[in-house]
């Protein structure tokens, strides 16, 4: 035998007629078994189609549904069992099905083919798991929403470059990534209407013969729409490559927010502290209270955008329609929307929970945030910005010079740096007024955030029509 | 002075005040000097919003308005010159104004930060370079089509795993290739949604003061909408994520279809010959004819993944608003630009100008490719699909021991496998016939591709309304 | 309570003292139990330290060995029961510990942290993986080597651009990947350097007080070099990194043998073809015969990529130290490990058991290859190269013309080229002696393809020294 | 015409014989003619090859070398002039020779191809360029080493998760970062080991002919090694695909370094300000002093990763030798070396002059932090560490509850927690003495950090001698 004499001659593994690790490596089974409701309806839909063509009798499909309804039985329960030879679910579907009805389960495949099966049930299964993500995100947005209306008194320092900047209203803050997962939730529902369109009777590659009816088929598995040509609809998983980087993006957005919160609850911070059941202790340090939750959080935008990654990587160079590179496409999405559904309800869990400490937050406003209110005092007395910037920025040396905070410096050090400082520049140290500038859409005065929060729940009760 | 005792004291890098590594580190003038003409849109539109609010008198205004002008013109005659303390393109034409026009100058940047300016810089070139590659897409669908129409009659042989399947018509490869493309615009206008909204107005974090009208500053710049929230709209680029990941699917697409193409394109193959104008020669083998445009049109996924990548993994884990590190975006943006604007040219060149051999694709046909035709028969003679996929299995094989084509088959022979073959079994042994079963919408019957072919024809119709 | 009243307030998901989707969130030992058998070596050694800093008594540490040992045994049989609090390996076989000795088991944590118990069974557990993928990839390359010996008479068209370049030998192709391989196998080892460092001793980030013998430990457990700096040792993951990259650069080598094979495997090329083992059938089309290994094989440098991608990403811009985050280590890892494990073998069984078609492989040289020999031919009789490829150059075009095979042009055909053609060009067409011209080292003449046999099994000796 | 009639038919964008935009897509020279200097050594080392090999006189070569010399001077001085039909450096430089020197031009190409030219070059270059990053690289970490051994005697928070966890020195902080770039360092040292190995004579595919001796190839070029196999030699970029992972380790490094450097910088944290060579400010907020460099070199892991990401993604896949989508290694390649040569310099210039501000590093220890000790002060009296730390955590909590620092708990308040606690318990209190604990190798102790300093000196010696 060829490879015996071969392994003989260059003492390669000794293999026969199988390679147990070839199978195993082959096999699919062990994780898409996930979709085996999925695989069921697309069969089911299928044995109807195959009656209407006259390729099955009224009898036969009744009898696939019915078997397909016990499978479905047995998997719900928790009893149906893998064998051996079932190297994907529907094989191991149509195995059952066999064993439970005899020869009608033979006609099931008649025009289809397993290149239209399995993407028929990913789009069946990324369906369902797009609605679950989309509700995850939904109380996510609406908990973040509700949170920032509650507490739209509550002044901190806004952070740029990590460095304070402007007084600005804590709501503010979570509405700026409230409005970022809003986003998210309208790139997923533009990705689910390429996810919704149906590839059954696509065949092989060719298409599928025999009168089978595409449009019913769609109706029977409510797709939007059906696909427009059998090669692209079965070589192609745009519409996974799209949910990964949905996925990655989504993700990005926690990670930052998660980071804002794990530098607001350093003790350097502490404008606010994780319920305990987001924190962990250590195993050396008693003290040690630790923000796992945010951290796992932040891991997490690496992970899928990893699947991401790895999977565009495999589809790179590939030839036209199935290759079996593809398979790559199903442990990606599943571990996709695994890590995005369980960081989507810690996070909700993490944000309707930890306490702020209004107080540390409104302590840690400084003078010297004012600078730029300081810059436009002169403004509104007709210095031109750049100028008023200036003297804004001398002001700011000379404080740092003595030592003093920006407030504490008189009218007279004030006018070293410009003739027009005169007594009222005492009305710019209020942050409370100075976040009122700030009222033009999107800012940080109260009318506004108001707005941003009206805004949000409109969009959010549009959401769930 | 600090940096001297230092760097005697551990021996770093001397350094005075400036270092001129960082400088150079730090400037962006070399690459966002390209956006130019959106600094000056913008800075015109905030200026009549200035003027609204009574922040500059109307000749102010008009003084800015005109200098930008001036300014426009500079860099249309290439004579704009960039000097060394212009780190960005908005400081370079701010300091021109300055010199042009004198003190008005100093009042533009009045309620604004380089955060929402850039990012709306950004929005404005982007905007337009989506424009750009929406038409180059459709030229490239439109050649697709048209040429599928043209040549709907050539058969040849449909691969799954790089091995012959079933006969296919060679518009239907074509059309399978259009479909992904006709995607990929619908993606880019959705994206482009989320690109047209004005961050103006967002100041550095907190807002803007002093009564900008943002909805004046949306009409004067033509933006769909105006941002939602200051800190996320000067803090976020997932527009960029979006587009490069958008530039990623395209090229992936397109290196499968130059992996295709490539393929074919090989002696082995020989169904197509590219155009000289699309080919080179090698510096030692004088024989030889490579495809390099197709090599470098499936190279390029690459490169544009890596930006992908590269800029969501500077993303992750940014605190919020603006950070230098978002420095990046540009050079991605460009280059993914560039790059996917190059390709698709090159590939409607290719496209357009490649030759077919028809007799060579059609001779590649063998009637192995035909077996599941023969299944088919025996289906239609009321054998279960997985008993007649079986029967015709066995056929193959012996076809192969006898080292004949699958069509020498007597019809004895064919009984040895089941009886219910007969003489009308030779009717089986027609491409032409065969292909033509393929008639439900997507697959590769006349018909069905002509249908798919007026599809797209309607499809790229409505995307130049 | 915070939480009951907070998701009162905005509305959040309802949590109490704990969440158990935060629970399974963070615990990792679905995973990490994988390591048991490390995390047992580390702790029994670590209980000798411990003894010998009169920390525990030779009593309890005889206790801590014994109890251990018996944990091994319950693991080892698979009867090791894992209980809801165990949310890692370590808390797992410490918990059972202490349900085994009692008291004892609480001093083994004795300035020892979670955070250098992980590192050091990490490295334990790569450490012998990596001796199993040396192991596996000696194999592969060991075949390879045996079989270029075997068939190194064999010839066939090397190609350059996917298009037919100059005769090589195939052997000489079959080492080009086995050098690769060999590279592989150099930087996995330089990486097991790195690998093998002891970081136990490290604790949670300052060190270990208590005169723990860190050069005990080291001894004890076998490594070659113990960690430098305690923060760095506990809070780096190079090693994982760069045992993600090797895997990438390493299976994208074997992705570019599988794309070659599956070249060689289609029809149209016909130089090979893969033992059944390896090969799958279609469900829809009776005659397919797949080259599922090769497409596994080349789509899993995509998906160990992808995990080093994620990983990368996940450590960019982490602070110091360890950070939770770290945790998605693991999975990365063992993914890896399994995919370049299974990889590794099935490739060794793909490449010991094809069958080539020599007479196939050396029919599909063409005259036109040997046009580099035919200016090659002037060369000898002092024709500048670059005119001689000219000259060559239009020997084919004139061939091409004709429509003959370039050998069939006549003498005088040639000197419309070149006068210097004489009736001596006859021995050019001979593709034999024209590998045998490439004799230099790394050459495909048989010499010098024999030398390279060789070279490698020298190599392969010193790796198993 | 066969374009032009494609065009009519089916609407592609006209081409006539060439296609402009193609041109440039393939053209390489705006970025390979950064290899000039290369190009010219490897062409006259292989001059003095043709020539051993008789294939030019002695005056040809010395023809060929002084021509070469020439077109040195004319890059060197800049005014070289690129013109049209250059499509890459190799044709740029031959081209020019022939120019100056005539007919001998025409034999420099003999028995090479671009294919061993190119990837010559590129291992020319790199070598360079790796030499550059070691030294710049070494300069970073005697900075660092030297600042650590001047600053010893600082202490401050060490972190985990972010969160306080102990007392640590500044210089071990220090010093984990600069081990991390020792590794860097010597794996960078066994990359360059696999640069440095010569390809010249490996041809297009097959090898050299004509006794073109490599070892004098090697030599003249000061290769360690000549490439075993030409295949491999012309068809490999691993050792580019090292190089970019390599950048990417490297800056990874950095970023989790800059991360630290941020947050310590931060007004919450205030241990270190920036020297404003590597600070700068904002166009609005007049206050604001941003660590930009940091930023930067924080975002810049993203950067050259998303290189290596690209280009390992363009290699996925490819067959077996030269295929034009490789042409994407060298833009990879200047860009990864520019930014990890401007990034390690600009580290260094940060690290050398930020000061530090021992007065608030001190202040920011806290009781709490010595928990630990109040746990080994337990296990010193013989209670069991898990017992000890459960103690020492109830001491935490009690002080808590009190909002009392932990050390004001009185000798009473700990005896609730553990009958041990006598009023010797006063000496855990002290930072100082805490960290002398840690003097096993790797720990914070003073003797334990001279040591890293030490063994860094040591190992900084070796690596330039």
């Amino acid at each position: 035998m060829a490879s015996a004499d071969g392994s003989k001659l260059w003492g390669g593994r000794f293999v026969g007629d199988t390679d147990p690790i070839m199978e195993k490596f082959n096999a699919s089974i062990a994780y898409d078994k996930r979709m085996w409701d999925a695989d069921i309806r697309g069969s089911k839909a299928y044995a109807k189609a195959l009656e209407k063509a006259k390729l099955v009798t009224a009898e036969e499909k009744d009898n696939i549904l019915h078997g397909m309804d016990q499978i479905h039985d047995e998997w719900a329960k928790g009893v149906f069992e893998v064998k051996p030879g079932d190297e994907d679910i529907h094989t191991a579907n149509e195995r059952r099905l066999k064993e439970l009805i005899g020869e009608p389960a033979g006609k099931l495949h008649t025009g289809r083919s397993r290149n239209d099966q399995v993407v028929t049930d990913m789009r069946l299964w990324l369906r369902d798991a797009i609605s679950i993500l989309k509700g995850n995100s939904l109380q996510l947005i609406t908990t973040m929403v509700e949170r920032a209306a509650v507490e739209i008194d509550v002044l901190f320092p806004g952070y740029t470059h990590m460095q304070r900047a402007q007084p600005i209203r804590w709501s503010h803050w979570i509405l700026s990534h409230a409005v970022a997962l809003s986003r998210d939730v309208e790139q997923l529902q533009e990705i689910n209407r390429r996810v919704n369109v149906l590839p059954l009777g696509s065949g092989a590659i060719a298409g599928t013969p025999f009168n089978i009816d595409r449009e019913m088929l769609r109706q029977e598995l409510a797709f939007d729409d059906i696909s427009i040509n059998s090669m692209d609809a079965t070589g192609q998983r745009d519409f996974i490559a799209e949910f990964l980087f949905w996925a990655s993006l989504c993700l990005t957005h926690l990670s930052k927010m998660a980071e804002d919160l794990m530098l607001y609850s350093t003790k350097e911070f502490s404008f606010l502290t994780l319920s305990d059941a987001y924190s962990t202790g250590s195993s050396l340090m008693p003290q040690k209270k630790n923000a796992d939750s945010l951290e796992l959080i932040r891991s997490k935008a690496g992970r899928v955008f990893g699947r991401c990654a790895g999977f565009l990587m495999t589809l790179k160079g590939l030839p036209s329609t199935y290759n079996k590179d593809l398979q790559e496409d199903k442990e990606a999405m599943f571990d996709c929307f695994d890590t995005v559904h369980a960081v989507l309800q810690v996070t909700t869990g993490v944000v309707s929970t930890l306490k702020i400490n209004p107080s540390v937050m409104e302590a840690a406003l400084s003078p010297d945030m004012l600078a730029t209110d300081l810059a436009y005092y002169l403004v509104r007395k007709g210095v031109p910005f750049r100028d008023a910037h200036g003297i804004s920025g001398k002001a700011v040396f000379l404080a740092e010079s003595k030592s003093i905070p920006l407030n504490q410096l008189t009218v007279e050090d004030l006018r070293t740096a410009s003739p027009l400082f005169s007594s009222d520049v005492s009305a710019v140290w209020d942050y409370s007024s100075s976040v009122e500038q700030y009222s033009a859409p999107g800012g940080t005065a109260k009318s506004s955030v108001a707005a941003q929060v009206e805004y949000m729940r409109t969009w959010l009760k549009k959401q769930v029509q």
